[in-house]
């Protein structure tokens, strides 16, 4: 099958790479239907991560093409989205809802590699769902983002606490923060501010439901966002950088008692405690366990009720993947879908 | 009066002090009927943070002297007790239950100083909290655990959402430390692991309910705390100490998902990032919103029900304060009350 690789940074191809194979009775091989390419995958891609030789992706829909033994809940012929972190969705910590920190969690990103025409999904039963039937080609979009980028925004909405009554505020135009917007809208904020500089982006977030924009970075943003809340700042406040700046950003703009939900931060972020502690707020991050809300999610983009799809403003076939990296590379997209 | 100054680190002395007049019509006086020396007072005292003829002391219970025209909630003779934040208790952010950001909070430690026989509170209606009745010289201790260490160590035992079925690693054996065990016990939770490696404090939290005692700190108690939870982490985890490797000890020993309560750290702590997202734990800390729990907490003092006083282990009168001050620093004590 064909398969991207990430020799280096900077050096991206598309090659052949062996068919997946059921190794596991709990494995399941999906034919990809999409694919794409997010803004972590651009960590290595500058060098920021290490790459040698490494498959890459993990976003995926597609068909189940074989099932182990002991899978249960997909079957030969069902379309399926999944999270991008594997998980049995059985133990104790899936039950209280954090899949991503599963007992067997196991990134797909590292051994898989969804960027290529089929990958076999360990724990299938407690990885993937189902979709109600086989999609209308638009929805195909917004299934595949449910996989990460929607999944990791709503997540971001939840741990911030986003709800009836709430002031939201989104620290980050990418496509992570315009999904925590759209997010924040369906969990029924009262007000949801976007801080955003970019003209595009703030469009796309006033669609998704965004009441406010700010352009302000850093303390003029804090100062911004506290201005727009009488001085308190806001309930709910989303952190979707991951830089050193947005993220003390994030704190500031958190009144005290609110709730900072956070979906990624680099390396070398360090968070001075003192300025935690004295915030006095709630946070709440980590890789978001996108298994407990994917079919919620699904029914939601199946009943047309949201449309994630729309973030992606860049379509390219697989063979053309170095091209969408750069396209992210250089912002000329916001978020690339692969197709076959 | 008399009261206590820190001249600077190492050098405390009582001395005569103006007596506190009215100031504002929401001020409050309050004669003290005891007060005592804060595991915080030791920073100063130790040249960790600065003290130039600084007054101390913010933990305090006594009898109404005085009160401002506007004060409807306490009266000349009531017994009070009172939060080592200042509070209006009608703000957004206190009606949100978080009183320590109120936005009249004033910390009584830097402004007021209740090493002293006198306080003017100011926001005496939400400050203070009178007791049912004028209570037993027996309760005093217990109700003026209250007034901080009590307190604090409650609401780290909530902000780690300590509760029925919940198993609650608590780090550090200071005074905090245990009070965080007394209340996980009160709170429900079913298994109370103290990280203590100095007998009398074990005992004392086992006595306050303590189901397990660890040893081991750093990486070797987290994997204590791993094994005693079946590889898991501590559904709640408190961290009573403030250091860097405690705060990490903590994070680490916090289960995926899990929840941890922190109640104080020293400036020149820097979390890392990258380790608390992946982590994927929810935090809450700050300095205590005491005002929240006092009502409840002088209710279980006044019905026996609990016995934070227990934690004083040295009682000395006000004048004999610079010798409190030395038995907590050489850790001949672990909290010292102070009589009149």
């Amino acid at each position: 099958m064909r398969g991207v690789v990430m020799y280096t940074a900077g050096d991206v191809r598309v090659e052949e790479r062996d068919d997946p194979k059921i190794v596991e009775p709990t494995d399941a091989i999906v034919k990809l239907t999409a694919t794409c390419i997010c803004g972590s995958d651009l960590w290595p891609y500058r060098g920021i991560e290490p790459a040698d030789h490494q498959v890459m992706g993990h976003e995926y829909v597609g068909v189940v093409e074989e099932v182990g033994s002991e899978v249960k809940n997909v079957k030969v012929g069902d379309f399926v989205v999944g999270s991008f972190v594997i998980s049995d969705n059985t133990c104790e910590i899936c039950q209280a809802g954090f899949q991503s920190k599963c007992v067997h969690a196991e990134f797909v990103a590292q051994t898989i590699g969804t960027q290529a025409e089929k990958a076999r999904i360990p724990h299938a039963d407690g990885t993937l769902v189902a979709t109600p039937g086989q999609p209308e080609p638009e929805l195909i979009p917004s299934l595949l983002a449910a996989s990460d980028v929607l999944g990791t925004g709503w997540y971001a909405a939840v741990a911030a606490d986003a709800g009836p009554g709430k002031t939201v505020a989104v620290v980050g135009d990418g496509a992570v923060g315009l999904m925590a917007v759209l997010a924040a809208k369906q969990l029924g904020a009262e007000r949801i501010i976007a801080m955003s500089r970019h003209p595009e982006r703030q469009k796309l977030a006033r669609y998704y439901g965004a009441t406010d924009i700010v352009e302000e970075r850093g303390e003029e943003g804090v100062a911004k966002i506290k201005e727009l809340t009488g001085g308190l700042g806001a309930h709910s406040v989303v952190e979707a950088v991951g830089t050193q700046e947005s993220f003390m950003q994030a704190v500031g703009a958190t009144r005290g008692g609110g709730h900072l939900g956070y979906v990624g931060v680099n390396y070398d972020v360090k968070i001075p405690g003192i300025e935690l502690f004295f915030a006095g707020i709630h946070t709440l991050g980590g890789p978001a366990p996108v298994r407990r809300f994917l079919p919620d999610l699904i029914q939601l983009i199946w009943d047309r009720k949201i449309d994630p799809g729309k973030v992606f403003d860049l379509t390219l076939p697989l063979e053309q993947a170095p091209e969408g990296y750069k396209a992210m590379d250089e912002r000329r997209a916001t978020k690339v879908i692969l197709t076959f």
